[in-house]
Parts: C-alpha cells; sequence; structure tokens
C-alpha cells in the first residue's frame, strides 16, 4: 500500500453535458480538495466557464485549454456584475451553442442564489443541470475543528445570512424566535453587520458568554480562527481586522475546537481540552 | 472540445494521509460524483475502511485491491454496531499502524456523529483529519429541484434532526419557536416521527397549507419526490409507503421544484409552473 493517490479517475456515472446546457455548479469553500467529481468533470469539459469572486483560482485551473473564462463576481474595487447581466450573458452563452458551467463559490444553494438563477435559465428555455458543492457553513467549520451538530449540545441547527440584497441587515429575520428556538446559529456574510446582530440575539435572550468562532478563508492555506465570545463577537472582530470572506458560529460547538482542531493538531499542536463540554469521561469511549 | 471528461486527476494538494492516522470522511448522499477530490484520494489510499449503512456501494469499489473493507452501521436486520465499538475498533486500528477511513453517509457533521468519533480518538491520542461531504439536506434537495433558500422566501433555514439518541422525537427542539423563526426547515431522518413534529409545528403556527417535499433515496437513481404539505404530511407519507432514508423540506422553497426539477427536465418533462412563487414576471430577468 503506498501513500500516493493514483492519478486516474474511478469510474462513476458521468453526467451528459450538452452543447446549450447551463450546468450550475458549487465550487466548494476553497481547498481544491472539496470539489465534486461531478464538479471536475463539468469543468473539465466547458466551453465556457462563468465564475464567481470566491472561486479558487487553482481549480480554475482544471479547464479545458481553449474554454473560456469569464468573471462575474465583485472583487478589489472592479464593479459587481448585475445579476440580470449575468443572466442575460448565460442565456446567450448557451443560445448560441456552447457548454456554459456555472461556478459558483460553496453551494449555490444556500444564500448564494442558485434556485434565482436556475429559474430565469428554465423561463428563457435553457436546460439546466444542479450539482451543490460543500457550504462553508459546515465544511470550512469542520476545518476549523468545529462539528455543526453534537448531541449533547444541539438537535437544530440554523443557517442566516447577514445581509440582504441591498446589503443591509437582514429584515426578515426573527432573531426572538432564532435566539430562542436555536442552540447553533451559522451566520454567512455576518461581518459588516456582527454588532447589530450579536444585538438582536442577546436581546432574544442568548446569552452574552456564548461561544463564537469566526473563521476567515475557510479551507483556505490562511484560514484564521477568532474564537469569542456573543458579547465581545462585534468588538473583537472590529479589532481582529477580520474581513470577508468569512462563516460565524454561535453556540457551545464552538467548544469542540478545543479538543478536534485537527489542522492544528497536524501541525503539532496539542488538544486544549480533551472534554470541553464536560459531557463524558475520557475513559468513557460511548 | 469534447464531451468526454478527461481520465486523469488534475493537480490538488492531497492531504497526508499516514499510518496511524483516523481519516474521517463524509461520502455524500448517494451519488458517486458527489464525492470529493479529497475524498477519492483518501478511498484510494485507506488500508482499512470502516463504513456506514448510507455509504454506496460503488464508493466503495475505488478502494485499493488489499484494502478491507469493515461494515458499521445497521441495514436489513442486521445488528447495529454500537458507537462504543465503533470508537474502539477505530483507535486499535489506527494503533496497529494502519491508514484508516472512518466513511460516514452525508456530511458526518451534519448529524452524524461525527464530532464525537473525532473527540473519542483526540482522546485516545490518535491523529485524525476531518473531509467534509455534501449534506442530503442541501445537495439531496438540490437534486430534487429544491433550493433551501430564495431570496424572495427566507434569510435563514433551519436543520433539525428527526430522532434523539433513542429514537425517540427529538426532546429538545423549540417547535414554538422554529414554527414562528424558521420559514424553511429541512429535517433529517424524520419519517417514523413525522405526524408528532407536523403536529408540533401546526401547533407552533405554520399554515397547514406550507408546502412539504419528501425526498428519498435522494441522489441516487431510485429517487422519488412526495409533494405535500404540512398539514397532509402524515397521511400522505403514511399512504405512500415511503421509508427511509428521506429528506423532508417544510417551507415555500419548496415550491420552486414545479419550475427549476431539472432531472426530470432532462428526461423530457416540461416544467409546470414558470413562475411558481408568483415573484416576478417571466420576461424580467433580474
Amino acid at each position: 500500500m503506498e501513500n500516493n493517490a493514483r492519478k486516474t479517475l474511478p469510474d462513476f456515472d458521468q453526467a451528459d453535458f450538452f452543447p446549450g446546457l447551463v450546468w450550475l455548479l458549487g465550487a466548494g469553500p476553497g481547498d481544491p480538495g472539496l470539489m465534486t467529481l461531478h464538479g471536475l468533470s463539468a469543468i473539465q469539459r466547458a466551453d465556457v466557464i462563468v465564475y464567481d469572486a470566491l472561486v479558487d483560482q487553482r481549480i480554475l485551473e482544471w479547464a479545458a485549454p481553449n474554454a473560456i473564462l469569464e468573471y462575474a463576481g465583485k472583487r478589489g474595487g472592479k464593479p459587481s456584475a448585475k445579476q440580470r447581466d449575468i443572466s442575460l450573458r448565460l442565456i446567450e452563452l448557451a443560445q448560441s451553442g456552447k457548454r456554459v458551467l456555472r461556478l459558483k463559490g460553496g453551494d449555490p444553494f444556500v444564500f448564494g442564489r442558485g434556485g434565482e438563477e436556475a429559474q430565469t435559465l428554465v423561463q428563457a428555455g435553457v436546460a439546466i443541470r444542479l450539482t451543490p458543492g460543500i457550504s462553508a457553513g459546515i465544511g470550512g467549520l469542520a476545518y476549523a475543528g468545529i462539528p455543526i451538530t453534537h448531541r449533547d449540545v444541539n438537535q437544530s441547527v440554523t443557517f442566516v445570512t447577514g445581509h440582504d440584497q441591498n446589503g443591509l441587515a437582514p429584515s426578515a429575520v426573527d432573531w426572538n424566535a432564532l435566539a430562542k428556538g436555536s442552540p447553533v446559529i451559522v451566520l454567512y456574510m455576518a461581518i459588516k453587520h456582527i454588532e447589530q446582530i450579536s444585538s438582536a440575539l442577546l436581546a432574544g435572550g442568548k446569552s452574552a458568554s456564548t461561544p463564537v468562532a469566526v473563521v476567515r478563508n475557510a479551507t483556505r492555506p490562511d484560514m484564521e480562527v477568532l474564537e469569542t465570545t456573543l458579547g465581545s463577537a462585534a468588538v473583537d472582530i472590529a479589532e481582529s481586522g477580520f474581513a470577508a470572506p468569512a462563516i460565524i458560529c454561535v453556540g457551545d460547538v464552538v467548544q469542540l475546537r478545543q479538543v478536534i482542531d485537527w489542522s492544528g493538531q497536524l501541525r503539532g499542536e496539542a488538544p486544549r481540552n480533551l472534554d470541553p463540554l464536560g459531557t463524558r469521561a475520557i475513559s468513557d469511549v460511548s
């Protein structure tokens, strides 16, 4: 048995990618190794790849030599392509007979507007295929040693977007009900409005000592994790200079990072606490 | 440009899989094409693979010829391996110098007890690596044409497990708060207790007409989707004979299946309704 993986793809049912199809694909949170096999297969066959800001450059390098790469996100001060323009471009490319890959960071169906783009394409008579990706709110937190569920902590987990379509704090979220009913809350794109959001959760009854983790550049080599509490999160995030993209996890599962921060441990760090929840004896393998 | 994918794996940073490491990996909801590249690489290099009931047989065929496959789930009346026994076995295998792959269906950190297994391994001094998988509650619903978020419907989504560690309906869930604060609810493993759960959501204020989809064998060739409402779900599920494994989605996003049921459309079915939410004109590409 060797430690080097085989360099060939195994047999699996590769999906049809015919001319005129728009394939909407989630690229995952960053680490190219989190791409799916369907995703790789789509990238290798696309005539045109229309990609968003959060798609890792290393993934784009898998495209066919003749493939055209079109950028459709906002980054580094460049103006953002409007959703309407993106949809019209996808329709145009499909109608010209291209194999069109629409590549979005994370999972397109978790605050990624994938459903909207898909609907617009179907309305225009364009054939579509949808393939999910690893969402940062699950996979990015796993890389930071935080499982979003643990049976000693929570039987539910809620994902919330940190802003609405106008860039404001989300207006339709019932923070009182969330504070009461959601022992673990995962916030997407919430850095900008964290003061307002954490205040709303505190007002709804969450304790100021609720553990919080902020994971920046999740799954990438430059991943950083800030551990704080709900009462201190806004100040600590501002002082640390943490900026987007970041995932914020609110709840006791954050404490499990003290024992299962596996990437730190593989770099030689010792676990800080073998039983951070205080729920089981170390000898009690159950 | 050809329609056949290259048969070689692209360059990506393959993670170290050294003897004595336990690699905890999510296999995704079923379709082998939803395996990640890291996952494939781990499967190809493992000395021993300890796998759960929901792992697709086609994925296990990618293992090295000499790899040992050990079953550790419950299926078809076979008794279930106890969590304690699984953990002890993983520790024993790691300590004997094997490259150990712990392969779980879906994502190990979404009601999969991955955090617990990881904690137990670290407590025993075993090195671990955690790699997420596509969770059925996101990816399985995407295969059914249901995006779990849509900006016209919800700024949050809640995942709930349908049973606790004793197989009973979850005891620590505040159904009133969920009914009030969660416009979209995704239920895992909830078939058995759906009558109790739907009653609790109705009592909490959810409308009986709230759309519900039940997706069985999500992403597999034998995937089936039952569309119903919260008021009728328990009866309809019982009458249909739908059994586990299934994912249940409660909320208006279910209606989007009427327009973006892409797998049905690729088989030749027409969209049932181009604007099921009634939120945008068909000509309004925005």
